[in-house]
């Protein structure tokens, strides 16, 4: 009695059409993470159950996936990176400070799957933190290596929305909130891009804050113009607040930095509106944005978490970390047409020729993995047709025959699939060529 | 009221130390496996209970990590690598076949844990496989994968032992033992390394087999020399079964085909002891095994499984696998002192000079990381020594200091700290300055 082979819904499995991209991807974002000195970190799936509960609301503990361990509920999935982070950090309080850490690795939310969205239940996240500086260099370095490994992955086309939570509190001051109303308001505003403008108004109503008030806010969040003039204009509304000027200092000296760092200041503006919904930032935000493709959203974003990195016991730990939507990233180059999607990493096909031996084909094959081709054989004599079908279907660029005749005469005919020309030449010329037809 | 930091028993963060080793390791098979067309494949962490259940043996039904999903048991964690791919298979028939995969992934299972042997409750695997053909070429493409991946990380002294699973059947037959005593013969042998010939003995007494079956088996199994003398040897003495002449023609194809991959012959043998416990091998079976460490075991191993791929219907798919032992070829690493540990990427630390603000220290960084140099910035003016502690502690290589004499002169000054070598040099030659010292 078979079982019917099926996915948990809201899994799904990543075929080489997708992995391949997307492996490409994390190796290019790793080594640019590694040249900021930035190393890498993997923690278990499973934690106890206490070290996850209570960290992401009441919502998101009931999203926690639970795993029955002997009888009782003690264990949960990963929900995020930035908890076991934490966890690591207060276990481990030999590690030399500050700690640049980058992480990409799954984890696991009970949510509803919306795979025409890309949302899975289960879905990968990579995050780039520093923790144990209060220093805006490690900020500036969040934006730089956002903006370098975005850059290395051939998008051009984005800017880096910055803000600061300091100053967002001088602004709700100054609009005549009060403290307590800060977390309420910005949460609403971040859906700006989500719900409009109206949105954002009718929820803030609903919220209790009166009409002048929003208006007030909402004026004051929409200062444009240069980064320094934000600044400039910003400071003389809203100078009288301690949090705002210390926010404007804090931003002044990040711009410096993340210009000192190659990051095109033209790519970077202070946005007002930006609050990264979370209540946990402290201090600068920012979020890159895609501009050639209309609302297409982030792809990624980060802050300053200063009060985060000490929620298992110990004195509270400054702690900075950017975030890359390695999905919406991989979504985006796509989109762009800047993707090459094939589902066999080879890029020549050595075909099997009923007049020659199996052994011929494969020491042919070991000829070009010396030289650096990344090649296979196609085992079996079927029909000629057949063999360039699967080659096809693969996406493999070349086919190499190497029948009777080509063995005696010390040559090999070569097809490029794509723009089907065939060559005989050389044998030894074959792997220089492949490699001329399949630079990208 | 802070809960204590912990980890469940049995699991372990993978620090930086460990990590960029081993992130080396796996970049270092992932392209050999691509070099021999070998396409990525990644598979959900859970999958549905009835998908895993019976496929391991009841010992195994018992290690699995079951998740509490909406009151009931009815999704468990990912226990191997192998499973998933036959329901991958099933459940996309489009793939062209065969299919060619590499997946390095996380498996869970509830053991003992025993750190000190390296054994966890969540380790990483490393399969490939080859689905969808019964050709040679496909087990002497494991066979050369293995032997180029392992070369590839640096290791030589390792033989690759094989055997058929076939012809041990005509081994079984010679010796007077019925088919039905063949698994659990077998699974003894395989304990050879493990318990030794007088614990194989007892296990075979306890199971019922005879003394003079057992002498009879074991002497052949003891049959050496060269691959082409053992089976010529052992054609003569069970020439008579038809299972052990298949494995022996089949045997003498892989070890052709092998030799046309580029194996080194001297580092196959054929070894009739080797039995690969497991029951689901159907055809020949290999394990590489390190001869520099004594004892040290295997470092990989698979074999042809024919019946495996059908478990979720359908007509039955040949197919052959084989898996790296990455912790294992780790470990081997790091006693032959093939590993440098370090918990930084970072090949230089940019002091932090109290007569020269950030902004020289990160423009300097990005000058080196323009010229492929990973480096960081020490963000605070703390004392120097400090500073190169730091350095040291995090295994940072060189140390450069730019102060305000140094920004004026247009020099920097270099420290390369396992030599304790300081020499003062223009700024534009500090890079190629740094490769040459950290050249690996």
């Amino acid at each position: 009695m078979s079982v019917q082979a099926r996915l948990f819904q809201g899994t799904r499995d990543i075929l080489p059409e997708e992995l391949l991209p997307r492996q490409e991807l994390v190796a290019a974002l790793t080594r640019t993470f590694e040249s900021y000195g930035f190393a890498p970190l993997e923690t278990p799936a499973m934690e106890f159950l206490d070290i996850l509960l209570g960290k992401y609301g009441d919502e998101g503990d009931k999203l926690l996936y639970k795993l029955a361990y002997k009888g009782g509920e003690v264990l949960a999935l990963r929900y995020d990176l930035t908890v076991p982070l934490s966890r690591v950090v207060a276990m481990n309080p030999e590690l030399p400070l500050p700690f640049k850490r980058y992480q990409i690795q799954p984890v696991w939310r009970g949510d509803r799957p919306q795979p025409a969205q890309g949302r899975y239940r289960e879905f990968i996240q990579c995050d780039v933190d520093t923790v144990g500086s209060a220093s805006m260099a490690a900020d500036a370095e969040n934006v730089a290596v956002v903006d370098a490994g975005i850059r290395a992955l051939g998008l051009t086309e984005f800017v880096v929305r910055i803000n600061h939570r300091r100053l967002l509190r001088g602004l709700v001051e100054a609009a005549g909130l009060n403290a307590s109303q800060e977390a309420s308001v910005l949460r609403s505003v971040d859906k700006l891009d989500k719900i409009g403008m109206e949105g954002v108004q009718a929820e803030l109503t609903a919220g209790g804050i009166a009409a002048d008030a929003q208006r007030a806010l909402l004026e004051l969040m929409d200062i444009s113009g240069s980064p320094e003039e934000v600044l400039r204009n910003v400071e003389t509304r809203v100078g009288g607040s301690e949090a705002a000027l210390q926010g404007i200092r804090e931003l002044r000296e990040l711009l410096e930095y993340s210009a000192a760092l190659g990051v095109d200041p033209a790519r970077v503006s202070v946005d007002l509106h930006l609050t990264r919904g979370l209540d946990y930032y402290t201090g600068p935000v920012y979020e890159v944005a895609l501009t050639s493709i209309e609302k297409f959203g982030s792809l990624g974003g980060g802050g300053r978490y200063d009060d985060l990195m000490s929620l298992y016991g110990g004195a509270p730990i400054p702690a900075t970390g950017v975030s890359i939507g390695l999905s919406r990233v991989l979504s985006a180059l796509l989109k762009l047409g800047k993707l090459t999607m094939r589902s066999s990493p080879a890029n020549a096909l050595v075909m099997r020729m009923p007049d020659a031996a199996a052994t011929e084909g494969l020491k042919l094959c070991t000829e070009l993995r010396t030289a650096g081709v990344a090649c296979e054989l196609y085992y079996d004599a079927d029909r000629l047709k057949k063999q360039f079908l699967f080659a096809e279907r693969k996406g493999i660029p070349c086919a190499v025959i190497l029948g009777g005749n080509e063995i005696a005469a010390g040559t090999v005919t070569l097809k490029h699939l794509p723009t089907g020309v065939q060559e005989t030449l050389p044998r030894a010329a074959l792997a220089a060529r492949i490699q001329v037809l399949t630079q990208r």
